[in-house]
């Protein structure tokens, strides 16, 4: 069972008038640590992980559009300085479709370890000229086969 | 069917580098399209919508916290100048929870009629100032009764 | 003295943790209260303002580059539903810039009105291929001649 | 002339439909900044920068509320993935308020090296009880003394 972790700072923006991290910002954290752990650095900024592997720059031939989004929000974020854990797998891999999966832990060192929010990203390959789906690169699928485990259990669907 | 109809205006800082209404700012515009149905106007600017009895105000003494939330996004959203169409219904009221359900639909007057996405959120009436789930207060479930049908059907959990 | 006036609709997600409109968002109200104005509408969605001539669709030929932001925050705004009444004017017009200046209110109907916020931008107006400035266009000087007045007086200069 | 120097890393939701980063969003970086720069860490999380004193939590006794900004852009940009490397400084302080100047440049490593945005916040002490402005503490004064150098020089204004 291998996963990818993510420091993720959080912003002063995230939160809301509730003090909280807002329901919608989280999709913004998720996405950065999406970015994080699976597109491509810029060029001449280092080898970057193994996993990185998508082109999400504007202009790139393969945009993945995001199709599907699961959060459950179990605690409440408060405000807070250092960065979440945010740790990443993939729940599947279809035809055109991916499923990124999170759990959004409490920043490392802090003790006890909370899980704040679980969520589901599917993401679908498409031609960006066309829009229409394409096939999971085999490039994609080898670089990020070593995480795929058991998509993320929800327990708060009604 | 009873559905809420409110209209939503975009914002050109909802567009992320793709020229598409960003999936994270979706979830502010379903927030916005819920507080305008569903949570109480300032005092002394109109009588409002009937359903809108919530009290979100930072001082409410309960609060709803969101605990989960289910997006499928079946269209990219362009620029447009024209506000969105929301449909807005509750799918479950439960004892200290409540879902809400949504489509989104192309602005008003656009022809043909693209429903873009659809969504649920769970809200949990909580204490503010203990975060312990409460009861759904009577006045809630009277003035929503009449805006209660089946939940969003989903088409794609893995 | 000729001065537009645009309705601005808050968001829950403008609200910072201190529940008063976040400084950053602010730039946001005024960027939606300057393409309310001045920014051509929808196809087919009706004549618009008459000062609304310029064309900010990812694809225009001509974009209108912010080169200049200055902003004084005079009272913070709290928590409220009804939209902000911000007043809009012309300070100066260049070769290839423009000046735009603002007076950000309290909702209409609220008494005693309030001012909260001062602020001017200057656009300068480019090829979108080259990045070039490029002179102002005569219909754009002519469409907003009539709403051109003394700049912004700001006080909090150091 | 000392500057204190903040990596601020940009996320994917800054950008706009220019693909550059947006004009409002350059608020929300620069506030990340001044927080990295002066604002208190958590406690439990390391020492910190020596002019790390500011208590900027909800509940905090004093509050630094934003009278004033001003920005200039100099280059639009571009979608990157290194963080932008801002320095900081003080420019004046007075009684009750304190103005932080910024320069934001290309990420470190970069050549050749580019000035994107100047902008310089005057931030005012108040009391977050009753809003009254209170005199800057002589421990903020003491820590931010051998970052202060001239205002930022802005060539733009009208």
């Amino acid at each position: 069972m291998a996963r990818l972790h993510v420091d993720i700072a959080l912003r002063w923006g995230d939160f809301d008038a509730y003090a909280h991290v807002n329901n919608a910002e989280m999709l913004h954290l998720l996405e950065e640590a999406r970015i994080q752990a699976f597109w491509r650095r810029d060029e001449g900024t280092g080898p970057g992980a193994a996993t990185a592997v998508l082109d999400a720059r504007p202009g790139a031939e393969m945009i993945a559009l995001i199709a599907r989004q699961e959060v459950e929000y179990l605690l409440p974020i408060p405000y807070m300085r250092a960065p979440l854990d945010i740790e990443l797998w993939v729940g599947r891999i279809g035809g055109a479709s991916i499923e990124v999966c999170y759990e959004v832990f409490s920043p490392v060192g802090v003790t006890p370890r909370m899980l704040f929010t679980k969520a589901a990203t599917t993401l679908v390959m498409v031609t960006a000229a066309t829009g229409k789906p394409q096939r999971v690169p085999a490039e994609l699928r080898a670089a990020w086969s070593s995480y795929v485990e058991e998509p993320v259990a929800f327990t708060k669907r009604g």
